[in-house]
């Protein structure tokens, strides 16, 4: 199956070393998605939502592994049970929050994408959709339990710290 | 760009007409994931996870339009302000609960697909990757306040319904 670029996503993440992992990590990157125009009708009605889900495709990442160390992680995990890049169909997901569009040129903060990412699709965040929360997340709410500073991200992800 | 199917998703929904729109519209429908045997080193600590993503492709959607009406809508909006299959890239986007996995074939509870769609891969939801809460949702939260029955889904969809 052949899919075609609907646009591309432009950050201040010029190289791989240094991007953020996910937007939660990236707060305040501020970055713009241009949709190309012959799409842009699809826009209409996008601005009423504060969240919006990036899909687009991981351009820098060459082949995959199937067994990979998540950045967050002290050893190799099957790759479908990580967000690495590196994967068989290599297909990003973000989201991020909308601030403006003029032109089809969408605004977007928190975006962790490499700059002249492809993007593939855009979709509404909706939150009965896509909130599922009280979810186990395996090895990566260990590692939080392990591992408090990611070197990569130079952020803290406090998610399981304890006041006391 | 050229994806290839890692696998097939196998579910009670046979045609479109009455194929529930959401996972959160389909509680209780169980799924199959059949992973293809090369991909199966990549399921490794997937079973750690309650809840997963799943990306597939709507195979049953042919062409696209910029402009659709929304299920739960009575008016046109931009396809990328919906999450109709009518893409111009095609890729279907669920979080369903993950049951259990043996020999490469996952079952999955939730499957708002239709039988037989070609998976393009699984990442594991995260919830602080993931939840984002006090949104604003456009058309949608508009239509939750016009709209209680879903006709195509026999389901009552009940986010702003009041109690008082």
């Amino acid at each position: 199956m052949t899919f075609s670029p609907i646009g591309v996503i432009h950050t201040p993440h010029k190289e791989v070393a240094g991007t953020p992992i996910q937007p939660v990590f990236s707060q305040g990157a501020k970055g713009t998605v241009e949709v190309f125009a012959e799409y842009r009708n699809g826009l209409q009605d996008l601005e009423g939502f504060s969240h919006i889900i990036l899909m687009y495709y991981f351009h820098a990442s060459e082949g995959y592994s199937l067994l990979c160390r998540p950045f967050l992680d002290t050893r190799q995990r099957g790759v479908f049970a990580t967000r690495a890049p590196k994967r068989p169909n290599p297909i990003g997901l973000s989201i991020v929050e909308l601030v403006g569009i003029a032109e089809g040129v969408l605004t977007v903060s928190s975006a962790d994408m490499l700059d002249g990412t492809p993007l593939l699709d855009i979709k509404p965040y909706i939150e009965p959709f896509d909130v599922r929360q009280e979810t186990k997340a395996g090895w990566y709410d260990q590692a939080q339990n392990n591992t408090q500073t990611l070197a990569d991200d130079r952020f803290v992800h406090n998610k399981n710290r304890r006041i006391t």
